[in-house]
């Protein structure tokens, strides 16, 4: 028994819109530990949804279809899998009533368009839609299960919680759930960390596999059980041998940010932080507060675009700025020096570099970003990196900010 | 001849990530007039990866892949697309080079695990990764077109249009090309821009659509034709007319951003803007910034969280910090005046309110945002709104930034 997706519309094959629909029915499966092995899109073409029935039947035995149940000729889907079945369709006098009442309550009348959606085949079982006028349905036909709900993602989702997942439990689903803690490192390639965790790749249960994405590694450890505690338990073995062979590497689990794992240290301690920046022009001010309660460790900062603001606000010396230019070690420091005493915060991030894609030269190429750090201990460290001249002015900084963060989390 | 999508990750299947790769390849595929049916998403596991490939080959002729292509067991991509059409792999030799040249960059040293990704089957052709280790490959097996890319969405992009765009083009796509303007809109909701622009829905040829999306809305205006030029000489009409029918409430068409569209006229005006932030820690100014160029007319900003910021740096008087609270028009009024001053510019803007989840009152609940805006004449105007207490901090932060920078906007 498994579960596949089918969303249907013109829209997403157009690139119109971000198919979100399929992946929160894809965190719903997982959570009523439901296998769900194939998404399919498909346009709004009775042939090619009847192809994608066909192949959907071979392979999968709960098929669960979103969009097309609207009131318009491009609305095919309840049509296709009726004529699919070569079973007749038949009008819900319900749904009639239902989507009467709808437009009366904003003050117009039911079109003649709408009767449509009261079609359902016969022997489906109708999904009310409390919101809009397309209800969804539940068959239960040859030995498989389908279920079609509208694109509309609010409704949707709330027609999945009200009607599907209690179907899905009397099902027998449910009782046994997929439960996942993401693992999140920095300071180390996918390959490099994959090669130290290698001896945990063929485990069965619980199961460990890498992924990779912007300025972080991620290592999901995931098992089968009758419930999170339960599946806690037989991860946490895993999870700590995982931590123990990434050392600092590690900083964080599932929805934990460099932020939020920075933010939770500087809490702790009751220490204060303030940010300089230039490159990221207010980026690692905006990632720091992002944090809910971060104004208990976050006081402020100053963004210095301009190498007056940086000399008149943050006290970078001139001389400096000139003999060493504003991307350096040098003035890196003196902007964390001086926001930190500006801002009598006990630590002082400063970051200037080159976003690109103009501004490089050969000694000094896009991409180049050096990160200073004070203490109040009055100690200052600085770092210089290169994040690839071809990535991009986000990238690069976006991957900077990120990179302040975790020197200064491995410092504290 | 048409395209179907594949991608590959179980990661998709689980619900961890979005599939946005499948959407910008929809876009690419309209924009070369290539037409596409389907699209598929298979987890990483050899045997539905072949089931897939079986049924893209029956109803498809160009099959895209993405992910898979990385360095670890579960990367299979590559290799179940060679043992499909039973052709052995080969290793490329400059493959193994750039990788090695790659990890010697960031001061690592290639994996044994690495060497899996320089395989590809006999008779392909690699697509080189400029800034990733996963290259792809296009192959032009038994009147099919089959091309791989990471799943990395930044590489996958740069290769796209690096390598496939100009190919399929050799192969005679692109002649007709679907063109579409997406024509931007601010202060203005989806029903009542589309109420005033209704009879432009029924046209056929450009087509009329519209989209809301987060703090805007949007108008896709659509043509098929030879080139860009033809297209632009088609739409241009209808985009005129919607012009003259939104009047300023029309910011900007496609890539355009508030941010651009601002900065734009600011570095035609030859004028200067700095920001002081509180609620959004830095967000509008990484706004700003995330424009190429932008040094020419942004100076910088305070990031000013706490009271003592505000008052230390910004000149904000006690008193009405205290009289009026933090989050008040005179607050925000005062931030601005007082970056404005310090760093000598044109414009400057404050910013205060309440991101939430913690923070409100019944006067003043989570949402509230006031924004300051002073002149280089001496004017200063403020606006107070309110984003909606439980539409989530990330989304009062994001837009109270656009609202400012469309404040500004409206003002030059």
């Amino acid at each position: 028994m498994s579960a596949e997706i089918i969303c249907i519309g013109t829209e997403i094959l157009l690139g119109d819109i971000l198919n979100s629909n399929a992946q929160y029915l894809a965190q719903e499966l997982a959570k009523l530990g439901i296998p769900h092995y194939y998404q399919t899109v498909v346009g709004d073409n009775l042939n090619r949804i009847h192809h994608v029935i066909k192949t959907a039947l071979e392979r999968s035995s709960i098929l669960i279809f979103t969009g097309g149940l609207g009131p318009t000729p491009d609305d095919l889907t309840t049509e296709a899998i009726a004529s699919y079945f070569q079973t007749k369709m038949i009008e819900d006098g319900e749904i009639i009533e239902d989507i009467k009442i709808k437009f009366a309550h904003r003050g117009r009348e039911m079109t003649p368009n709408n009767r449509k959606q009261a079609l359902i085949p016969q022997g489906a079982l109708v999904l009310p839609n409390k919101t809009g006028t397309a209800p969804g349905m539940m068959w239960e036909k040859e030995d498989k299960i389908i279920l079609t709900f509208p694109g509309v993602p609010s409704e949707m989702k709330q027609m999945w919680q009200d009607t599907a997942v209690p179907f899905l439990k009397t099902k027998g689903w449910g009782q046994e759930i997929i439960y996942s803690q993401m693992m999140r490192f920095r300071g180390i390639g996918e390959s490099s960390l994959a090669q130290k965790v290698n001896h945990l790749f063929d485990l069965t249960n619980p199961t460990v596999a890498p992924y990779a994405s912007h300025g972080e590694v991620k290592l999901r450890v995931s098992t089968k059980a009758k419930n999170p505690e339960e599946a806690r338990k037989i991860i946490q073995p895993i999870t700590e041998e995982i931590k123990a062979i990434a050392g600092q590497d590690y900083f964080g689990s599932d929805s934990d940010t460099l932020a939020s794992v920075v933010g939770n240290i500087l809490k702790q301690k009751g220490e204060t932080i303030s940010v300089a920046e230039s490159c990221t022009g207010g980026g690692l001010g905006a990632m720091l507060t992002d944090i809910e309660g971060s104004s208990e460790y976050f006081m402020g900062g100053i963004i210095a675009y301009s190498n007056e603001v940086k000399m008149k606000l943050l006290g970078v010396s001139e001389d400096d700025l000139n003999k060493e230019g504003a991307v350096s070690a040098m003035v890196a420091e003196q902007m964390a020096i001086g926001v930190r005493e500006k801002l009598g915060t006990d630590w002082g991030i400063g970051i200037t570099g080159i976003a690109g894609p103009g501004g490089g030269t050969e000694s000094k190429p896009v991409g180049l970003v050096y990160i200073g750090i004070a203490s109040a201990k009055g100690e200052v460290f600085s770092y210089g990196d290169t994040y690839g001249s071809n990535r991009g002015r986000y990238l690069v900084r976006y991957l900077s900010a990120c990179n302040a963060l975790d020197k200064l989390r491995r410092m504290l």
